[in-house]
């Protein structure tokens, strides 16, 4: 039980000896022209960094807090999980570069790169949420941000993919990977319904909140690592037509796929996000406006599409199991997004330069069979590591239950809280 | 029951065939000093953007859940009304262009001005909530816009209105078609007090919180379409202060007129608002500060006593059902605003030119009058739409329930939960 | 009962007549460049000032949420002494100005300056939170404001201390105004548990979503005041750096002091934004990355430790009430920065200026006595004044009751509500 603690602690030793040792700031320049660039570009910076951290922090947290009972713990882990993710990048980015440059040097920029590696942590811990415990969670992100950003760097530097929202890279690569972890760790595959996995109105109701917030944020992700002028300025409309033609499409498919036209909360939460994820890859490019909304509607198809279809066969047929449903948020729209990548390239091409263009869109096809290689294998092995015994995964009956992880007062929704509490006990002596 | 799904993608397809046909992007332009107009315009725009966003989609909705079983219902219609809305006035007014000079060029500043228009749908349906299916509220939508457009075309355009923060365009408009729509949809008027109706202490901290979310990017609304400098700095801070006096002038005004002194959360929840609303026509003017915190005052003062006196009356002498109190905090205060414009308008006029200055304050005058006519013209003939039989009106013991429109798991709260769906499955048919 | 609206009124008609007499807006300028400059003024200023209005409005209240029957009050409460004290400030900063300068001229800087002062009754009020009524935590802010005036204009300009995101002048200053205030009111100290000051689940999540807003949007609250360039990107970076150095601290100390390894709402509540509190002092100095990291982690362990050890010893000895732990939140954290000040200061002077900065260093240590003296002083003369018997405490058994303060239909939870409301209607009568 005290592995959590010793882990983190020791961790965070290491990264005072690394920061200590490496990591320094900017020389202030004397020149005002240079205090005045600096300015600007902290402006101009500043907003979307803050507009991203609303949306992992609490647009994302309060996302995941759809199962009623464990609320604390999506929450809370969805935090830990962020902080650690970020300070492990930041170090491994830090080594890589110092062992190029020498001393590191922070600035805001640095900071964001690591927050996206983050995201891939946060988005493939979906996969698991409730039947893992934070100690498995953190080893799973300190296997995760490594081989994330090698296959990063394989992608963007090595075959030169074009992915500025990180359709690719980040959610393509986190879905697999967080597939993989859940294949290797839950070999029986899906559990019968577990009761406190079945959410309530209330508890659908702070998720859908979270969908809003990362719904209004979601355009400062995609278009912070534009560049600035007209591309960001497209970037942000692309991203804005999509997410918008994704939510209305997501309504007409869940109304008519449930029985009596009722809307599905959970199909809500997800596809209505869709349309973020496809536009990562192609926001910046030069397309008509309308492949924007075309893109938003098809991949909220595929999101609700997926949800009705294909997590009840992958969970039948390969015994996966896919808690959050990110195969139907990530995996789906994320291919749809690389696949319109390399069109929109092959498109835009002119008969000059046309075997150039091809090369490109070739490199995008062979930037997402790199994701989702990589992803998957790092999965299989990471989730074959979580099943370690030191690790304590929760038991079958404590999951999906804060009572585990916090010390809370429950006394209103259990009749005999003692009882809980002497589980918990012995859960965690186990 | 497959009428709003039919009626949606029907939407989605034409919106494809407009943007396909019509809509492109700004060309790129290839000169650097060009590139940093773009995305200084970017920045400036883009936060007050994303402030806007967060109030529709977060604040709006949040602030309508203050019916306790219908929380899911009120931030999912509000979120796809937006859309639609903001969809159907991009169409509408590109055509419009489209007419005038050919193509039409989306940039943020189009989006910006189809969410304002969007404005008027979220705020008219609050006179009808919980009582209206989403059909409804998609046709009054799909009215409401055009003659938004037409209104304020006529206001802004014609009579010259001064009016940056939309308090006649937006408010005034918005409030009388809703009420326009609720006269006629429902000619019985006020049923009794249903049991679904009351707020719980949850609900209403839930939409407390709402309120606080709109409090706080208020002034984005009013501020983003000024001219930047002074102007937009004056809007700013006329805005802050008429929102905090206002928020103080609610307390005293409730903990005066309720029984032992204690605070209704309705009125907190509207009250506090009210400042926003009136301070739209003026902010941009040059008055002194003092002037935004009388108003602040008034309004807030208007609005708790419209919820004490003036709803119940018309609701007994007129028949009218205002579910949400839009009269109060959209009506009055508005109404307020636009008589302080003219105001405004006749104390700064000098002798020498004090008859251009009389003829802006009737303009202002006639301003309001064009919205109060044609908005209530406009919601009496929607209204009168609505009734039709295959729009699906919930029948009265099936109102305020989210459990029309949504697939849940309400065990906790419904003894006989078998009933319930009984109950929905047999409405649907009706 | 009519003290509170009486009260309210007369200071918001003082404060318009103060407005008429004095307050005016800077003239607008003539030449476009003047213009432009105010435009990147706005541009440059505004989202900081937003961001810190979200964290002081939604966020600092639903971190006061904690009490599970007691949101609305809290929430209410929180907001309207938000508004009195920023506008009290304005008055007092006026009135000092005017006699110095003439007219006063509101501009943004102005407000931000009241905002400030405002935050330090929010966080004294946490020591007394569910104890008190509205009417005495109004004179509290009355007494406080000008308090916190006296003693920043000594810190900073008599003293000269350098403390840019107000770790001693607001944080320390505040924390022990409340303490004194606290000790000085409720002489008989801790009373036993009270049933209704238990969290739930339910509450412990809105609290928590509270502490992650105010995670994310500390980084402006910090560096809002900074020189832009550098010194405020350094700020922006050391506040992120402590930030998220401290969540994972307290989790690993919460872990270690808790039984079984489970972690306390409370801790991650509140340790998570100590090394927000503890940075504000050093935030723009020339320090190295690591000094921000260590900083945080220290402030977190005390922050943590001081829940599970100083508070419960300061109940026993002291008979010291502090509600929500702002000792730890606050005290700690923010002495821990004035001394790393120092030290920060003593490390980075050169041997040819050593004795100059020897004297700063002083200088910081001496503020940091004035904001200790001062406010204790300060908070015990204004807790005596609270025990008048006109501003009615409520009683014991009405303590963390939003039914004493609202009209709110609590059926659900109350088996015998009528009684409830009797009871209150007889302790409003006292």
């Amino acid at each position: 039980r005290r592995l959590l603690p010793l882990f983190l602690g020791l961790f965070q030793g290491a990264l005072l000896l690394f920061f200590a040792l490496f990591v320094t700031y900017d020389e202030p320049s004397a020149q005002a022209e240079n205090a005045s660039q600096v300015a600007n570009k902290v402006y101009s910076t500043f907003p979307f960094f803050q507009d991203i951290q609303v949306m992992l922090v609490v647009g994302l947290g309060l996302l995941l807090t759809f199962l009623p009972r464990y609320g604390l713990s999506a929450l809370t882990h969805n935090f830990l999980l962020l902080n650690f993710s970020m300070q492990w990048a930041l170090v491994l980015q830090g080594l890589l570069h110092h062992f190029h440059h020498g001393q590191v040097q922070l600035d805001l920029h640095k900071l964001l790169i690591s927050e996206f590696a983050a995201v891939t942590v946060l988005i493939s811990v979906g996969a698991v949420l409730g039947r893992t415990s934070p100690c498995q969670l953190l080893i799973m992100a300190t296997c995760e941000i490594p081989v994330y950003l090698a296959s990063e760097w394989v992608i963007i530097n090595c075959l030169g993919v074009l992915d500025v929202g990180g359709t690719i890279t980040i959610h393509v690569f986190s879905c697999y990977f967080g597939l993989g972890v859940s294949k290797a760790l839950f070999r029986a595959g899906q559990q019968p319904l577990h009761p406190k996995e079945t959410p309530t109105p209330g508890s659908d109701l702070m998720s859908l909140v979270g969908m809003l917030i990362l719904w209004v944020f979601w355009p400062s992700f995609v278009a912070v690592l534009c560049q600035p002028g007209d591309a960001q300025h497209r970037a942000i409309l692309n991203t804005l037509l999509a997410m918008s033609a994704g939510a209305i499409t997501t309504m007409v498919a869940s109304s008519l796929l449930e029985r009596d036209g009722r809307l599905s909360p959970g199909h809500l939460q997800n596809g209505s996000l869709a349309g973020g994820v496809v536009i990562g890859a192609v926001a910046d490019m030069a397309m008509p406006p309308v492949a924007a909304l075309a893109l938003g509607s098809l991949s909220a198809l595929a999101c609700v599409l997926g949800f009705r279809f294909l997590t009840p066969l992958l969970g039948r047929k390969l015994a996966l199991l896919d808690q959050c449903g990110i195969h139907n948020l990530h995996g789906l729209p994320g291919t749809l997004g690389a696949a319109a990548s390399a069109v929109a390239i092959l498109v835009a091409s002119k008969d000059t330069s046309r075997s150039q263009f091809s090369q490109q869109a070739l490199c995008q096809a062979a930037g997402l069979a790199v994701a989702i290689g990589v992803s998957l294998l790092g999965g299989l092995l990471t989730g074959a590591t979580l099943r370690l015994p030191c690790l304590a995964q929760p038991p079958e009956w404590l999951c999906f239950d804060d009572s585990l992880y916090f010390k809370i007062q429950d006394q209103a929704k259990n009749p005999r809280p003692g009882n809980t509490t002497e589980e918990g006990a012995l859960a965690l002596k186990e």
